[in-house]
């Protein structure tokens, strides 16, 4: 398989497409817990009550998605290899726990990948939204519909007071957990961001690495989430979210502003370091690469360097993981296997590009 | 001016062409130093006796050189601007004290910059021969030459029991210093030139960086040479260096080939990277450039990189000094002007190559 037709399969189709304030906000994900009635949650379930929650969703959703989201592929996780597997999570589509360990748990996509569910994960069901930029009220209006939609073929595990129930009480409410990716290269340099993420904490919001929940963060990607589910509507949620994105954006586009201003010249020279080693270095580990392809990002979104396509970072931050590279290489890879595979990668996907000096955004 | 006629410029005609064991020793020098009777010494003299003593060997040997030598070139010192007097610094052909300060100095200089003779530096001359890679008997045979021509036009301060006599009691005897300037980066990464030195003292002999007396080394250059002058003959001196020369060679090949048969991968990865920081970066100081230098003539000894020629090293390595950029610049710069000013050097130059990825000599 060439390497263009390799990426082409591997990079989910709404990546390529550009988005609201994607200089900054690589995507946003909405995510709703669901669970339904008369069933047990998957947590404490059997084999057999697992098939039979997942052969019952089957049987409503998968002869009538068409009318609503198109046609929907449905991927049982006990029909993959470990490989494909981690590629959902490398996608994600799927969480790593998932992918390790479920019972009859399933995937369910539609065509673009913007549209996903997980069946059987820690909630019965986990519908989720994935647009490129910053685009929450939009994100959240197709999760609503599609919400409304399953609603109609099933009946969720609900309470007055309480709201959707879920197997983890910390989802309990609108079971929704809105998150924004954003690159914040600026911020870091400058140190900025140490003392932004306690503020935004106090606020109710959580940061996390680009794999979530306990990840490191990697290239200067940080995923901003709700913390609270309960007590608020789904709407006060994506506000309040959303005001402090905003503020981030902001404040991460004056920072760049300013190094710009006073040290151009040093910024050009990270930046085209980073390119001579992302397009010569033989053997390279995931955590230097997200650094350098950081560093690239931000030298295309400043006009430091040019005839670089600006979704590198999101689609070589995906191609570089290790079930992906396994995946180019067709076979299991060992760490130092990865580590020169991840350089070849790298190496080729840039020699298609045409690179040339940039005259700097000021 | 273009880069190229600054680089032909630039470089000492010598230093473009090949010579024995270049892969590692990059050259040779023998230097000769000489008084003459009747004169004070220059550290002792007036600027009148200084002048007299020039004017004494100019009439003596300017117009009969031609028999000896081709036509010689004389430079006073006092004639030339500051960068153009460290340009002949930085091509080793006058010491940094002697262009700092001198009383009537002069530089002797033949067409391929092979031959050159010093006036009223220490001594009243300090004659020289530069050959490419490792040439101490020619060298020394040229030098003799030469000196035998000099002293058939002037008469030498000698004594029977002692030798030549010279300025500093250290140079007394046979007034010569053989040095051979090597690149040895495989002996330093592994560590083993630190053990091999004190050894090499022992046995009389002293290793310095690239620009001679209390210079760091540079770019893994190392300039070997004698210490003693006196109680040895010439061929005895000479014989001696040789020997120590030849097992470092020996030594650095051997050390090359187990890192390519047991590193090869990390070794092409280092070489390319490199290649990429010097092709790529906008501002890089001296010894960072000189170290990617050295692993980049590594690389292409090593054939782990194709399509530069092997002589970069030599030739970047006294392009990138202060002076050299400042003539190329045409102007003088600051310290932060010079690192700017050196990555568009190497850039520029790098860009005249058409690099291949290489087999690995195995």
């Amino acid at each position: 398989m060439s390497l263009e037709q390799f990426i082409s399969n591997a990079i989910s189709p709404w990546m390529k497409n550009p988005g609201p304030d994607d200089d900054i906000v690589m995507s946003t994900r909405i995510r709703l817990a669901r669970n339904l009635e008369d069933f047990p949650f998957p947590s404490s379930t059997s084999q057999d009550a697992a098939r039979a929650l997942y052969k019952h969703v089957y049987e409503r959703l998968s002869q009538t998605s068409k009318e609503m989201v198109g046609k929907l592929i449905w991927l049982p996780m006990d029909g993959l290899s470990t490989i494909e597997k981690t590629v959902l999570v490398e996608k994600h589509l799927t969480s790593p726990q998932f992918a390790k360990e479920s019972k009859q748990g399933a995937v369910v996509l539609n065509n673009d990948e913007t549209i996903s569910m997980m069946v059987n994960e820690e909630d019965h069901l986990r519908i989720q939204c994935l647009s490129p930029g910053f685009q929450l009220s939009e994100g959240y209006k197709s999760a609503d519909k599609l919400d409304d939609w399953i609603e109609s073929h099933v009946t969720y595990a609900f309470d007055e007071k309480k709201g959707y129930l879920t197997s983890c009480p910390t989802n309990v409410g609108t079971g929704m957990r809105a998150s924004v990716m954003m690159h914040l290269p600026a911020l870091v340099t400058t140190q900025q961001l140490n003392r932004i993420l306690p503020a935004v904490s106090q606020l109710g919001l959580v940061v996390r690495g680009i794999y979530g929940e306990g990840s490191e963060a990697r290239g200067n990607l940080f995923q901003i989430s709700n913390q609270m589910t309960l007590g608020k509507s789904e709407e006060d949620i994506i506000e309040e979210l959303r005001g402090v994105v905003l503020q981030l954006i902001e404040r991460e586009r004056n920072t760049r502003r300013e190094l710009l201003k006073h040290n151009q010249l040093q910024l050009a020279d990270q930046v085209h370091r980073s390119y001579g080693i992302l397009a010569n270095s033989r053997i390279i580990e995931s955590k230097e690469a997200g650094n350098h392809l950081s560093t690239l990002r931000l030298g295309i979104d400043l006009d430091l360097i040019r005839g670089i396509e600006g979704n590198i970072l999101n689609e070589l931050m995906v191609l570089i993981q290790p079930a992906f590279l396994q995946q180019f290489a067709e076979q299991e890879l060992t760490a130092d296997g990865r580590d020169e595979r991840r350089a070849t990668l790298i190496r080729e996907r840039l020699k298609l590009e045409n690179i040339q000096d940039g005259g700097g955004e000021t």
